[in-house]
């Protein structure tokens, strides 16, 4: 089984408000059809989700009844670019189906409480592949809080144990430096825990509830235990998550249990 | 609380494929907009899900691989509608966000195997309005099978006990024969289960996966037993659902409890 993350800075303009990059899902989606094997997804919610969650605190749960207007409008969104990316991999012939995260876990404090995978086995089991995605999520402890894409990553690979797990990225892997930021930065072909201590810890450029990178990468730590190989690849070069889903050399990062 | 359902001949036309009707989605959203209350709304899928469902026989369960595609493409077409619902409500102040059946529930045979209320009391809880709808569902014995909006009406009756059930129909309510088909059918202003047997079981003029009208009406018999009051106006009339909700005297069919 592989499990691939489209990330949110790929498949829309995370500086625009809900604005989906149709080309970049659409020849990601073309690369995904031809991988052989069962298939799980995991989208981010880019534009569609961060702006206004941000703006409205939606990130940091129940503050004040004024906020309740903006979660619905905010799953709203974040529905549209999932029925966009749906239709996108159909038309792909990828059999993609939708489960919102709140289908199968339940949440508090912010973490996953529970999870629940019988949604994407029988999915799977009828040959159909299950697309998840970073939504807002009823709360236990908070009312509401973010449930990040990389979070229900986390989920599948814990208890599906896939061969492969692929985040795409709008960057070619983790650089020992912020590449946009800095011209001397050098990708890291490899990347642990101790080689994560040296990274200063950076922030995105663009609006993101989920945190920064420095978060996002200690949670590929914790997926690069349940799997054989976890990696980052850049989603906007053709062919690299092809190739990556073969198999085959391809410029990434690649990041390695303890 | 009140639980209501719009039905899929009113929000689609159910004779042309995908075809929403907006306006009168907008205005029952508005009639539902001045309810005081909790609520749940149930929408039918109508054209986005019934003809390609049949087409493909989905109602039947698998019988082959050539039938996975158009379950994922029925999914896809139901959630596109579910989309326009959602922003329709919202557009009218309804804070409504969207609980597919398969997120509550498990299936067995084309019948409820297990219902958890529990998506439905947080969103409710959070002053949210959850909005659920027929579809394809996965199913233990046949793979997958269809989830009628009015198999979801039964399991929120069941569990939350309204007050006031309310289905929106393209007709007055029950008659006593087709009003499609004879200008002598009387509307029923009350329907037990003994005038149901009097009833002929009739067909319904366009493609529909989840029963006839008398299975239909089968239903709301045993919805009746969970609620105070259960009835059925007629969507297309402006105004109806507004008179219902406010317990008005208004043109339907009250559906009684053994």
């Amino acid at each position: 089984m592989m499990v691939v993350k489209l990330g949110g800075s790929v498949i829309t303009d995370k500086s625009k408000l809900r604005t989906f990059r149709r080309p970049s899902c659409d020849r990601l989606a073309a690369e995904l059809g031809r991988a052989e094997g069962s298939l799980a997804i995991v989208h981010g919610a880019g534009s569609f989700g961060h702006i206004e969650a941000k703006k409205h605190s939606l990130h940091k749960g129940f503050k004040d009844d004024s906020q309740i207007h903006h979660v619905a409008a905010v799953q709203r969104d974040v529905r549209e670019l999932n029925l966009k990316v749906i239709g996108s991999l159909i038309s792909k012939g990828i059999r993609a189906v939708s489960i919102p995260p709140a289908a199968s876990a339940s949440f508090r404090g912010g973490a996953v409480r529970s999870f629940e995978p019988a949604a994407f086995v029988q999915v799977l089991g009828l040959g159909l592949t299950p697309v998840t995605f970073g939504d807002v999520v009823p709360d236990e402890s908070m009312g509401f809080s973010i449930c990040s894409g990389d979070l229900m990553m986390e989920q599948l690979a814990k208890h599906f144990k896939p061969e492969l797990v692929i985040f795409c990225a709008d960057v070619d892997g983790v650089f020992d430096r912020d590449p946009k930021r800095s011209k001397k930065a050098r990708l890291m072909p490899e990347l642990g825990k101790s080689a994560l201590a040296e990274l200063k810890r950076t922030e995105a450029r663009n609006a993101d509830v989920t945190g920064s990178i420095y978060g996002k990468i200690e949670r590929m730590l914790a997926i690069a235990k349940h799997c054989e190989k976890c990696m980052i690849v850049n989603g906007n070069v053709p062919g690299r998550l092809r190739k990556a889903l073969r198999g085959e050399q391809v410029v990434s990062t690649v990041v390695l249990p303890e």
